[in-house]
């Protein structure tokens, strides 16, 4: 099942004619999820050619304008093209009503589902689940309350192998029995050891947004062996103590919270837009955290189901 | 003096690729005024590479998010900017309290003066002026209350040609007479007639700015003569009812408006997405008022100072 993010924008505080303004795409098995909406969001989505009725929730980390500004935009664009699936929110309580009352300043009456779901900037939360994913929220370190979510898959039972199901007959029982790792005894009395007749599954991916936030190690818990993190980095080391004072994070500091939650992947985005060229805020991460890539408009990182449990 | 209009967007209702939401500048005598500021209007002036310092004004027609919802982004760039002069809005009422309400959520204090003027939407209203220029508002007929804006420069007095001044002695107060129009009688019995020794002022010019609005004949009067007008052209004559349903005009109806305003050029813009193409749209504002453009994205319309007195 795909797993994957594109990245819509990669500027922080204001977008420029280079760089889009936060808001990235999570794809789980073609359900969309969107994390952040800056402005432009919507035409980023129209560029990438994402079908938008497949979006249905929308998460906003904090409510600085560079993060959520597109998303009013958004809301009624897809009331105009007459959507007619529910939408989720998911954000701090006072953004419902800043889209309120400019929903209602345009007279605009939403013609579908949009359901508000308030997040809690203090406390871990789990915010979403369903049979095949679950989605959490926990608390980042920025000037006003902003939260990380946690895109996770659920872990899958084992499969039987189907061969094994073709040579025996085995009760629906002993099914629920096999997935849970046990061993089975068929009527003859031979011995079919679990292993050699289940599948592991792969096991579950998880994806990890961390903006805005200063430099965090409370956080890591909460994201702890991702298989792709993306966190702010916002300023390079020199400017180490200018962003400790505005509350965001360093290309190294991003790094090392990569390396010490043990996550496979790191990209890192939100940049200063006195970074004109990127190298050297890639190549300081790097001399942490070797696989880290950075966040560019239009790029798709997908999370391949792992062959083996990672440790 | 420059007196020029730089389309920002043509499209109406939703952002697309090729199109954005509404907006345009004013330049005038190289101070900016912005009259709407659809969502992506700063990435828009960034790529055009105006000063954004130099924008004073900015006008809101009215709320429908099309015409407004990039202006926080634009106020909250100015302040990270660290923009020192004042600025001016002009709009509905509510919009100072949307405006508010989101400045407050992230907790940013502007830095710069933020002066709001709020509109009229029943009466013509001048809403500003100086030595130079004059602004006034006034009814539209659209679905929410909409005003259109007039742009325009005052009378300049007669200028009194220098081979005369250096001919003869002039008082102070035969200045201003001879400025107001009157002979001059020379100490000498000599007697030079008014238009011989003046020059007359180019006309001062207009642009008149009208979107949203269905066709509605009260507003003429308010934009009679201008030089250049801008009215909306959402859809075309064969969906005529489509149009007055949804309180917007076709191009047929914006090129009468000129034609029975007596404008001297039109500009349609704020076109339905339905139109990839607009050649019929240009056809069929052409049938009716010969002098018409397009808006198109980055397109610079100069107003030249007239040569002669337009009847």
């Amino acid at each position: 099942m795909v797993f994957s993010v594109q990245i819509l924008g990669s500027s922080a505080a204001t977008p420029t004619t280079k760089r889009n303004a936060s808001a990235m795409l999570i794809n789980m098995n073609y359900t969309f999820y969107l994390v952040d909406c800056g402005e432009g969001t919507q035409i980023q989505l129209r560029k990438y050619k994402t079908k938008l009725s497949k979006i249905k929730h929308i998460f906003i980390s904090h409510l600085h304008g560079d993060h959520f500004f597109g998303l009013i935009g958004l809301i009624s664009t897809f009331h105009l093209l007459g959507r007619k699936n529910e939408l989720n929110i998911y954000g701090p309580a006072k953004l419902k009503e800043i889209l309120e009352i400019q929903l209602k300043a345009s007279q605009t009456e939403i013609r579908y589902q949009l359901n508000f779901h308030q997040t809690n900037p203090n406390t871990p939360e789990l915010i979403f689940e369903n049979n095949d994913y679950y989605i959490n929220s926990f608390p980042l370190d920025h000037r006003i309350e902003t939260t990380g979510f946690l895109f996770g898959e659920k872990q899958k039972p084992k499969k039987i192998k189907k061969n094994f199901l073709f040579t025996e007959h085995v009760s629906v029982e002993n099914i629920i029995k096999i997935k849970k790792g046990q061993d089975f005894v068929a009527e003859s009395g031979e011995l079919y050891k679990n292993e050699n007749i289940t599948e592991t599954p792969p096991p579950p991916r998880t994806f990890a947004y961390c903006s805005d936030t200063r430099y965090y190690e409370p956080m890591i818990e909460h994201i702890r062996n991702s298989d792709l993190l993306y966190h702010e980095a916002t300023f390079m080391e020199d400017m180490k103590d200018v962003a400790k004072e505005k509350y965001h994070s360093t290309a190294h500091e991003a790094a090392t919270i990569a390396q010490k939650a043990n996550a496979e992947k790191l990209i890192i985005g939100h940049f200063s837009a006195r970074y004109r060229e990127l190298d050297g805020m890639l190549e300081e991460a790097e001399r942490v955290f070797t696989n880290t890539q950075l966040a560019q408009e239009g790029e798709l990182f997908e999370i391949e189901p792992n062959k083996k449990t990672r440790l």
